[in-house]
Formats: structure tokens, sequence, C-alpha cells
């Protein structure tokens, strides 16, 4: 119950800190004979890693995947898989100065208050380091979902700062998210996204964003009511990733102001199949996926590191002057991009396995 | 694993349907020795009962509470406490057109995919009468909370279709919230804000809302990294409230075009206590409470049962014409606020307890 | 976390005391689509239920069961089933003199040293009234088995006392079972077994005995390694019904004592089915069901509750004589039957809908 | 759900097969501020690595545990703790004939049935070697319970083959355990026992026993009634060891044979203290631990890896014949004395922290 598992039937554990020797992920609850391979993992951690843009931290890490349980002769067995990837370039000197200051916007103070002890090499267990299991993990539910489903899962950078860009969510594809260091399928958004950034760069500042996410061919179903509705694990989901602050779903706070003959989406069928005109709804209704494509946003916070000088308390609660040194993203949103959709994928396969058991 | 438990160490199980005999929740995990009669949880549920304003439903239930176990003298002995309340004042006959159809905005059509048979009485099991367990649980949760904790939560109507009111949600009290029918501690904004639900009432339809919560006094270090970031079980016990559509705490979806230099929250002391210059965090850092007032918000589309006449299909997925008759909720929100105030008791409750654990 | 809640994916959470208004239980996960009316259940309930015999307790309790929520037109919806049974033939005249006396071989001083509180009515919560909602629930369990496997489950009386039946649990019948009060399928012995239990009863004493399970028809595959093997969910399951001491599966104590050559089962086919010649294993191997029929026996004590006199401790921990009066089985053995056949198909019902997820 | 977990609020995660690169635990839930090194579970690993002795396997493995997270300048940081163990006498060779081979008394056909898919290297996932983890995993819940209890837990070897050794576990000590290779404090019978093991060695054949473990000082009031009950988890604990085939607490399978004016233990007090006179129930009434020394054994059947020919099937269901080859110990019991008593100190650890909740 300390919080460091999530998921029922497709279930994952995540340990390891920062700077420690390692970070890994414990898979629980993946089907046997599903063709499993570090290469199925390694591409969707390659798009997470650090160091891939310049707008991306300077920190260089291979993060290369290690299997070491759960897979045998090319397939999954039924056993839990653990992933382990080890930690290389740690500047932990970098984070000497940080043993006793409290980091605006980190969760140094509140570590230190619930624990009594806090390992402040790069955040320790509090750093977004964390998210490297998450991507591998998802990448195996993503495995499992493309093996029984259609369910196809995309994120892109919907804004940074105040630029944001038009997308629509039923035509966006990987390769139009790949096309720029900022995974933003408008191609001209993304220009003025990325100078934002630099130039809050070169300021020792940083921006925030909106991460949006669709899941399409999502079947009518998933989601279990009362308390584990589909878009309540997504905003949970989302809510854990580090930095992130809102989550809406369809129409999402835009609905605050509608009416409800406006908000409503009349069901229709084409060829054949339910549907709905309009998609207000996000794809679920009552916590169950209806059909329609799955449509949420994120938004995060600025990267609270900066190098412009902040005021804070030390660990004897005087004020200090503080200017963080080291690697960090002057937004974080690119790079959360991979995170949310294979968060994503974690929540539908979950829900995905959990279906089968919904009749008798 | 079907979805209708939540909590950990504070853990509630939710049965029952809109129009069956009784609903109900299983509270496992109250400590022993908390003094507990049936008024403590009596109150809360007048708050969110049908039938109290001209702008609620018309439907008329007493939601008198019956403990049915854990409780002696007078007093929790550390086993579950039932709570019944009988369902008594169904239309059943006002539902009988809507067995074939699919009504737009309702979970109708994706329970009938899920299962295969759907109680379709009053929305059976997908109705916003399950929130009535979450009501009496968060009576129990709020007293566990007063007699350990000096935590206040509070939650009031912030917004209304697209009236907006202002609210300082460090100074906002009780008796401000319930001074009107709308709950809206903003007198001129409730003002409007029900004339707006009055009107949307006149022509048979609904409009939305948003919610806001403020829990003072939490104390740091409440959370559990990396999965039960308290934020992140926010989101999720808000995204499953009926109706719900979005979630943001601090500065939310704000913090997105905001610089790193001006959503961090300085660390200063008052009276020697931590506390941040700002609160754009909403009081949560890297998933653990900080000490500060915890904000958040949550967004409500419009009632989706509107007497307007709506395009749907029939269970033959035939196009028919729909004006939902029955009595229901031009705007669910202030009625979904004590259910905000609840669910947010129910997450302190069961973080609150699971913290006692975090050191040796 | 509070121990009022087992199962995985058939889910089950018991509530009530013994002398409360009512005891019950939630069924979370069964599976829509099942047929199911109060009779399935309330034969189940009816073998369990006092006052059957001259050999069980005077309680005279019709254990009339009321399904509250979770079927809608005589089918499963695939919402909680929650259960109800009303208590009342409840003397708790009978239990005033306990409220301060800790009865030898109860619960009484173990639930006060825990809770600082304790029911002392019929035992409160550690009453084995909570066994009515197993074997409720378990009616439930061996309908969706039925539904979907051939697997058939069976209990019975071994041994009372140091008298032991000889049966062969290859071809023992439930009327064999059921033509006798003490439920034991060997005739003579079960002469035996009654006489002793009026025996004991006469002397205001109790006997203790074996009840034995056999599960035939359980398809190869059920169980989940490395903690919920089936055999280990099979002991907790067992060990929590009240006054069991001890499990053993297949040859069980009796293996300690074998050399291995003689232990194992060799394996063979029947009829072009893998089966083992020999059954010391009890029809689980490495926590995995074998496809050989599952064989386990359970101890329990005598009944605690006797007329004779004892020496015991009142709560100002000074010395006491004490002579139970109430209602109480001589022998809880008859009555303990029916709740261990109910625990082995909720396990088996669990594990059955969990290895559905195994391959992929 | 997939079962690799144990454990509420201190829970464990393992991980590995017998030949892979490496087995794991990870475990979450331990407190912060801990003090906790290698050496802390190295020598717990060090007691049931093979190769200690000429009654145990010859396959030589270091054991040697490695601290992966959770664990700061020597103090626990509330974060989870990864342990890795790497395999490295692995013959795997001496298995190439057993992957289209079941084993009788293995789980290999129980694998391949349910999950269509089995690593036949060393038994796979179904190997004792993932026991490896269950001892890493209890020095640390040992740790904790030295910490904040005064609680002490000793195993040791009750009965090898049919010489049964006579030992009082009110006074047992570890020196007395460790003073012979079969772990027997009985001095007399521990040289028949081993004896006994080389006779059977010598026809490669193999023998079983029985476990018993006494938990001293363990305070009154721990268990979850009324599932999680303690001698519920107990014996789920020890059915999932390898090869343990029953279990039983007190006087266990005796108390079928008593009456219930013996087998009842009278309340008494012993320096003011409360007690009981006799010892029936083992510590443990109505699933709550009553201060009493908590005692049970544990059966074990023989090592199913024996040299001498058996009769058995091949994957395409011939009959064929198997003299299994490789490196086995001749009884396990000596090695899963230390298992025992890790499993032990993990039920206890969690429910000691549980019941820290019990009370408001």
């Amino acid at each position: 119950m300390a919080g460091n598992s999530l998921g029922t039937l497709f279930r994952i554990s995540n340990w390891g800190e920062s700077h420690g020797k390692a970070v890994g992920v414990v898979v629980d609850g993946c089907p046997a004979l599903l063709e499993l391979s570090e290469k199925d993992i390694q591409g969707e951690l390659d798009r997470r890693k650090p160091g891939q843009s310049r707008i991306s931290t300077g920190r260089q890490e291979a993060d290369k995947v290690e299997i070491l349980s759960g897979v045998f002769q090319g397939k999954t067995t039924g056993a839990p898989i653990a992933l382990l990837i080890h930690n290389q370039d740690t500047s932990s000197k970098d984070y000497d100065d940080l043993a006793r200051v409290y980091r605006p916007g980190h969760a140094d103070y509140c570590y230190e208050a619930k624990y009594g002890i806090r390992n402040h090499y790069g955040g320790g267990r509090s750093s977004a380091r964390a998210t490297v299991g998450h991507v591998a993990a998802g990448a195996i539910a993503s495995k499992i979902l493309r093996e029984r489903s259609a369910i196809e899962i995309l994120a892109y950078t919907r804004q940074i700062h105040d630029i944001e860009a038009r997308i629509d969510p039923d035509r966006v594809s990987l390769d139009a998210v790949e096309s720029n260091i900022v995974r933003c399928p408008d191609a001209q958004a993304a220009e003025r996204m990325i100078r934002r950034i630099e130039e809050a760069q070169a300021q020792g500042d940083s921006v925030g964003g909106v991460v949006e996410c669709v899941a399409r061919n999502v079947p009518a179903g998933l989601g279990e009511p009362v308390f584990d509705k589909l878009n309540a694990d997504f905003a949970k989901a989302m809510l854990l990733i580090n930095a992130a602050k809102g989550f809406e779903i369809g129409s999402g706070f835009g609905c605050a102001a509608l009416y409800g003959s406006q908000c409503n989406d009349p069901f229709i069928t084409i060829k054949g199949k339910v549907a709905t005109a309009g998609n207000h709804s996000g794809g679920v209704l009552g916590g169950i996926s209806s059909g329609m494509p799955i449509v949420f946003r994120v938004a995060f916070k600025p990267t609270p590191s900066i190098a412009i000088e902040q005021d804070t308390l030390n660990a004897d609660l005087e004020p200090v002057k503080l200017s963080i040194r080291g690697r960090h993203d002057p937004c974080i949103v690119p790079r959360a991009v991979p995170v949310v959709a294979a968060m994503t994928a974690i929540v539908l396969c979950d829900h995905f396995l959990r279906n089968q058991n919904a009749r008798l």
C-alpha cells in the first residue's frame, strides 16, 4: 500500500531513484505467449530518454533496458517480467549543494516532512526518472493491445506556454508527431513553440504546456463502474506523471459552459456501427468507453528546476537564494508525450483484460 | 476487481441501483473507538438529497441512513460499518419507455455493450444515486479526520454555465456556501447562477458548472509516491463522480502558460512554520501535501437528461426522437458540492491513515 | 485492508455481528448474465442454519436471504450483489454476564486487546455467524462454476473426536453426505459419531473433528504462482473458518514420512487424458491444479462454548468461574461442512476467472 | 492479480526463474529510517543457500544480494527496496532432456496446461529458487519487528521421515537449531535424521519432514477478522512454500480428538499479564494473537527430483522412463527452515503494521 504499484490484472511495480544504481519496473499479469524482446521496449525508451535534442536536458543516458525474467525463447511465460535500466550519467556532485535546501516547485520539503529522510541526488525517488519504468511497461501494454485489438494510441504536444496548436485528433499520425523536436503535429505552431522554449532556456527559465492524447478503435465496454471508471483511471494515471496539474476528457472544462442540448452527443450509426455525432464526451460515458475515440488533455507546469535565482529555505528554515545548476529540460512537455501515451496504454490494457470477465 | 471498492486503509464498497430496493456502502477500515451514530451521517445526506430546492429534481427521497453493523454502544468497533439507505420514490413507470432507447450523454449504450444486460430504471447502476454511498462514507471519513487532525474541507460552486464566482479559498466558510441554493459563496454571482439554471430549466434544458474544493490545515506529508500521489488520487476520486469531465489542482491548466519563475512558489516561513508565497501548486508537490491549502476544481457537464427533443437510437439501432420525462436536476452542480467534499474526505482519510506507517 | 474482503476477480466483502440487526455480504465480480434468484442461495443457507437437528444449537434463525442489488429480471447485471440476512432469534440477555468475562477458547480477550472495545453479544464480529455470508457467496460461486465448467465440490465429515470414517473421495455423493445429521457418508461411522456428540452434549462438553473436501473435474491450470498458489489459497480460506486449526492437502502431513519414490504420483493417461497413478499430491502441483481431484482436510477444534465450569479471568483480570449458558453446538463440524464447501467454491471460482487471463 | 505479490502494508513482489539471469524481490512498504545494509540480508540468505552441507544439493550459488534502491546513506527512505540476486551455477544442460518430459511431483505439466509454454531449465518459475526472495524480504521484515517489538521467531526441523524430535518451543534457541546440519535442536534425533537422509540419498531417493515454528513475545491483537485472520495468513504463507503439504497451529489436527473442556486454554495471569494455562490454541484465538507463543507446523513432502527411475509421460503423452540427474537436495526440510522463519516474519510484520491502524 506504499503506492509503488498500479493496476489490477496488468500490474506494474516501480522502483529506483534518479541517481541510484538502476531504475526498474516489474510487470505482473502479462499473458503468456506474447512475443517480446528488448527491442520492443527500447524504441519507446529512446523517445523518452534525455539528451535527444537541443531543447532537452544535456544528461546523457543510454537507457538500455534489460529483461531479467518472464520471457523464454522469445515469448512471455506468464511469469512477472522484471525490466532493469542502469543509471549512468549521474552527476551527483551537481546536487551536493541541495542536500539541505528545499527547491521551490519540487518535492524536497514534502519528502522530508513525510519520511524524515531524503535522497537529494537528482530528486531521488521524486524524480521524473521513475517514468522510464512507465514507458517500459507501456511498451508491453501496447504490444498486448496490438495483438488483441485494433486500438491505436497517440499523444502529442497541444500547447506550449500560450501557443496552442490546431490538431484534429481523428487524423493525427505518429509521423506528424515525430516530425519535429517538440512533438507537435501542427508544423507552424511547432516552430513557434520551439522558439518559445529556447527563449525561456536562454533566460534560465522554463515553460509549461499541454499534451493531448487520442486512443482510436477502443471497443465499447471498457471501464468498471462505480470506482474504476475508465476516465477516472486515466485521470489518476495522468496526474501521477511528474509536473502534471490538470486533466480533462472530451470537452472537459469547456462542458461547464454548455447547455445539455449542446453537450449531449446524439447516437447515430455510421456504416451500421453505433457512433455519436460529435464527441463532447471524449469517448467515455458513465465511466465506460463508447467506441468513439477517447480524447483527453493533460496540463504540465513549467520545469521547476531553473537557473534564475529564487528565494527559498534551507533545512534550518533560514531564507536562502538558490540558482539551480545541473542539466534540466527547459520544458518537460516534449519528453512527457511518450509518457502520456505509455500510461494510456497501461490503463487501457488493464481495462481490456478486466473486461474479458464482464460476462458469463 | 470489478471496480466497486475504493481506498486501501479506509476502504469503501458501494452497491445498489437507482430504483432497486436500497443503496448502500460498506466502510472497512474505520478505526475502533470513534463515536458514531446515524446523526453524524444524516446531516451530510440531507445536503445531497433530491428535492431540496426549486432548482433540483422533484424526486422525493428521505435518504434515511441505517447503520447495520460495526457500531456498538455508540462507538465503532473496528468491524466493517454497513450503511443502508432504502429507495422510496422510484417512479419506475417513467422509465418504461427507456428500456430500449439509448439516452444521449448517458451510459445506457455502454452498459449494454459491456454487460449484455442493463437495468434501465433510473439508469440502474450508472445513476448518480450511487453517490449517496459516497456522501455517507465521506461523513465517517470527515469525522475521523476531525478527531485526529485540524483538517477542514469545504466545497462550493465556482462556476455555473459561463458565470464565474469570485471566491477566496483561504477564507470561504460553510455558512457562506449554504447561504443560497446554488451553494456559491459569492452572493451576487449566486443570484445570476440561479437565474441561469431556471432559464435553462424553463426551456427543458440544463447547464454545467465547476465545483471548487479547499482542504485547509492538511499536514505536510500525505500522499504516496510514485503511483498513489495525493493529487492523482484526488483526480480519480473526482472523475468518478457522475458527470465530471475535468480536474485541475492549484493553477491547473493555467500552469501551462506560465514561466517556471512565475509558477514556482518560493518557500517561506510564517510564524516559524514552512509555507509558500503563493499557491500555484495547490498544496501538493511531487504527489505529497506541502502543508499549504489544497485547492482543486472539478468540471461538470450539463445534466444529460433534458426535456428538449433529441435524436438518438433505439436498441435496434433505428433513429428515434427522444424527449426525457421524469424529474431531473437542471444543473447537477449544487448537489455535486457535498459529493466533492465527501470524496475529498475519503481520499484524505485514507492517506492520513496510510501516512502513519511512513516512518519506523 | 481491514480484512473483511477476500478474493480478486470474484471478491466478497463480509459485514455484520452475531446479534446485530443483520449480517451480509457484497459479491463483486460476478459476471453478468448469470441467472440468479434468492432460491439459488437459500438452499445452501438452510444446510448451514442453526436448529437443524438434535445435535445442533437450539438457536432458531430463518436465515432468509434478500438480494438487494445486482440482479435484474432474474439475471446478474455485472453490478455488485448485496445479500442481506436479518438476525432474529438473538437472546442477548444470555450474554449480559459475558460483557466483562473472557471466555476460554474464544476471541473475547484478543478483540479487546486489539480494539479496546468489544461487542460481547454472541461474540459480536468474532462469531461464526459471519459464515452465513460465506455460504451465501459460495452459492453464487458454485453457480458460476456449474455454468462454466463441470467442477463438482463435495465436503463431508471425515472424523468426529477419535472416530474416523472410511470414505472414498472419488465416489462420495451429496446424497450420502446428507443421509445423516452428522453429514458423514460412512453410515456406520456416522452413527457412532452422533452418539459421541450426544454424550459430550450430555456432559456439557463438546468435541472436534475433521471435514474433508473433494473437488472433481477441476481443469488443469488453476492457481497463480508464486504467492497465490491454489493450495495456499485453500489453506487460507479454510483456516479463516471459525474453529479451524489445521489444513492438509493430498497426503498432507502423511507426506512427511514417505520416500520421494512413494510420494511422487507417476503421470499416466486415462482414455487419452493426462492423469496420475495415485493422488498423494491432492490435485495440486507447484500451486497449480493438475486435473486430478483436489482433496484436502480441515481440522476443527471442539466448540469452545461449554456448560462445564471453567476457570478464566474477568476484565479486571480477576480469576472467575464460568459456565456458559446459551445455545451452542456440541460439535461444530456438521454445520461446518457447507461452509468448507462454500469457501472451496469461492476460491475455485476466483481462480477460474483469473485463469482466463493466463494466455494471450 | 497474477499472484506474484504478497502482503498489504508490507508488500513483496517476487520475480525470476531458477536459471534466468537473476532472481529478485521488491519490498514496498518498509518504513523509512530503518538502518539497512546488504549484510542484514546476506546472513539469512547464507542459511538458505545451496551447497551448505553434505545433505544438500551440490549446486553452488554465492546468492550475493544487491540492494538497488530504497536505501540512502545506510537508512531506508520509504521508497521500494529492490533486491537482486544473480544466478550463477546454472547447469542448464542437465535440463535439456526435460524440455519435453513431465517430471512426477513437479509442476511441469501444470504450467504447460496453464500457460502453453514452460521454461524447463531448473523448473523455471516453479523452482524453489523463488524462495531466495522470500528469505531476503524476511530479513527486512525481521529487522523491522526487532526495532519495534520484542518478537522472536525461530523455526527448526521437527520431523524427518518418521523420526520425530522432542523440542520445547518455549525454550528452543537459534544456537541449538544451528548446532547441526539438519537444523533440529534435539541432538539425538538430529543424528538419526541425518542418517536417514543419507540413506535415502544413497538409494537415489528422498524424504519429507515437518518444520515447526515458534514466534515468542508477539503482542496480543495482531490479525484482522474475518478474512485476514493471523492463522489464515500463516496457513497461506506456509502452503505457498515449495513442497509444503500441510499446516497446523497449536494442537492442530490433534484438536479434533479433544473435548472442549480439554482444548480450551483457561485464561490466567502470570506476573500480572494475561496468559493461558496451556497453549492448545497456538497463540491465536478468533484469528487474533493472544499474546501466547505462536506455534505451528508445516509438512513438507520428499523432494520430487530423485535419481531412482520413474514412470511418466513426455509432451506427446507417451509413457517414458525418467531418472533425474542434476543436483538435488535429498530432503528439502533443513533448507526450508529459514524459509519458514522468513515467511513468518513477513506475515507478522505486515500484521504488526496493520494493527497500528486498529484504533483511533
